[in-house]
């Protein structure tokens, strides 16, 4: 059953509880991935069968040899916490998809449940991969000629420079799988490019990506505004900043949308350019939450899981598993754990260097 | 000549060297400026005088006696750094300035030069305020229903949690000039709402400004999206995430309007639709980028200093010039004393208790 690593088909556990828009839209998600991922590859929607089972007819996926379907009595709720999770939701959604993966049973597996719980119970179901000590969330963002990876979204808020230089290692080859690009740009988001500028943290983590040398393609820190000015293809940041980062650009961008709708909507001189408004704005907001970039892998775990909004639309929900299904044939696991160890070999040497100085 | 506080005339240094756009613009601001402020206020330009002579005389304000001229002969590049600045560039024109103001010359500077300087330099000279131990940047930034401070945006990229407490006292007070608002709701830039999320610093910046009690409407936590919908009025985070956030939020600003322009240009079907687009947007970066609101003060320096965006043009000068008028009429500095020592006292009487425990 277990696809190993490696050959072409796979199977991807599909957590279809615990969203804000209810089992529906993740069986919808579901149906329309099959036209994504590969002839032989399987999607298992984990949940309640009972709720499960009429979705499916109505998808019109009852009887795909495809789609299968794993029972899970209970539901992560979008307000419990981790441990309490652990202990009193064992036959969870979620954590079943996570036993899933963990068993091999299943390659990748897919969420739009409670990230907090999903962080905390993946890292302690999966653990880290090797070289690696904390996931981090990768989140595709839009710029001027495309897109850009920024990392880390929010699993790990109080990041060390360590984490930061496994984040850039992972991250690079992330961007490989999903952006398609081969050497792609990673750049580390401070407040000023001069060397020296950003706090401690910054410094050390500057130095320790040069001692890279050229195992990722790292252009040096960054501003704000090269993100958004296509200079940079991954942005390291720790989990904090990108937090409030992605939260605060989601913000002002719905605050744009409603003003500029209510500017062209106020004032009858505005009616034609406002209505004309509407095509461009809706043009705007596919490219800027490109439904096709749904999800977030938590990257740096022994197994990929791939984390989408709470909110997300079915469109986006199908990105997450193709996203998911794009990085498992990338076998960026693999590459991953292979970077890493490299990178760690030349951090070591570097951490001897300075003890001989 | 000095005017003391509680006294309702006052003299602002405007230092007219180190921006972007030339001393050219600074002039025209000033003697725009002359419209906002008091018949008694006296506006002190600092730089090269055979420069600025007949600036003056363009912009109309050459015999004006509530314009003065204080020559410096140097000037303070984008690129200098604090202490070489320091060192070699002592009448450097924003140096001037700063003598000014701590010698009691003036009430209070304004400059659109090198940030790096003016927070190093004016810490060196003036001195934190009694109470406070680094300055903090306070922008106006716009939101759905109208405008909040962020704050730090960039002095102090390492705060602590007693420097993000302070931050809300000093920020507090500040709203209450820039903003009219009498009890302006403080809050705390985190990753989640619920206690015990965003890593210690903010949990133990949680704990210190619930024990201020009353003393400032702290209203608890709060995400990126909670600023743009006004749920806040200030708002407060670290000097590293707050310059991140705003240059990003500036980055997507422009990526946005260039992404309206460009789909509306392209296509011949949007033409009108463009064509209309032109006034809502620049209605939009108006309220976006209010000329009124271009300056930063550097709280919690012994006396007022306002920065001013490098690339200001005149408006935003101008408007810079109108908010250190306003703070310094509002007494801000005292009021800021005042409660910085209360604030402290009570952080004080909480840390003994913690000891009891």
């Amino acid at each position: 059953m277990t696809t190993s690593a490696g050959t072409s088909s796979y199977r991807i556990a599909v957590d279809c509880m615990g969203g804000d828009k209810g089992p529906a839209e993740v069986v919808f998600a579901a149906a329309m991935a099959l036209e994504d991922i590969g002839p032989e590859d399987v999607l298992i929607l984990v949940g309640q069968e009972e709720l499960l089972r009429p979705l499916l007819r109505k998808a019109k996926i009852a009887d795909n040899p495809r789609i299968q379907i794993q029972h899970a009595s209970d539901v992560v709720e979008m307000d419990d916490k981790p441990m309490q999770a652990l202990k009193s939701k064992k036959d969870a959604s979620m954590l079943r998809a996570l036993e899933m993966v963990k068993s091999g049973e299943a390659n990748a597996m897919v969420s739009t449940g409670n990230t907090k719980v999903l962080v905390g119970a993946g890292t302690l179901k999966l653990r880290p991969m090797p070289g690696a000590d904390r996931p981090a969330l990768a989140a595709i963002m839009p710029n001027q000629t495309g897109h850009f990876i920024l990392m880390d979204v929010g699993a790990n808020p109080e990041s060390t420079p360590e984490h930061l230089v496994h984040n850039a290692v992972l991250g690079s080859i992330y961007a490989q799988a999903a952006l398609g690009i081969d050497r792609p740009r990673v750049g580390l988001l401070t407040v000023g490019t001069e060397e020296g500028k950003g706090g401690e943290r910054i410094n050390r983590t500057h130095a320790l990506l040069k001692k890279l040398g050229n195992r990722i393609n790292y252009v040096g820190p960054v501003e704000g505004f090269n993100m958004f000015e296509g200079d940079v293809d991954v942005v390291i940041t720790d989990g904090f900043t990108g937090n409030v980062l992605l939260k605060s650009l989601e913000g002002m961008f719905y605050m744009l949308m409603g003003l500029v709708k209510e500017k062209a909507g106020y004032n009858p001189m505005y009616l034609a350019g406002g209505l004309m408004l509407y095509p461009i704005l809706s043009k705007l907001k596919h490219h800027l939450k490109p439904e096709r970039n749904g999800g977030a892998p938590l990257l740096g775990l022994s197994a990929l899981v791939m984390k989408a909004h709470g909110s997300s639309s079915r469109h986006a929900i199908r990105g997450a598993i193709r996203l998911g299904r794009e990085a498992l044939k990338h076998n960026i696991g693999n590459k991953m754990r292979t970077s890493l160890s490299e990178a760690n070999a030349l951090l070591l040497d570097a951490a001897y260097g300075e003890q001989g100085h």
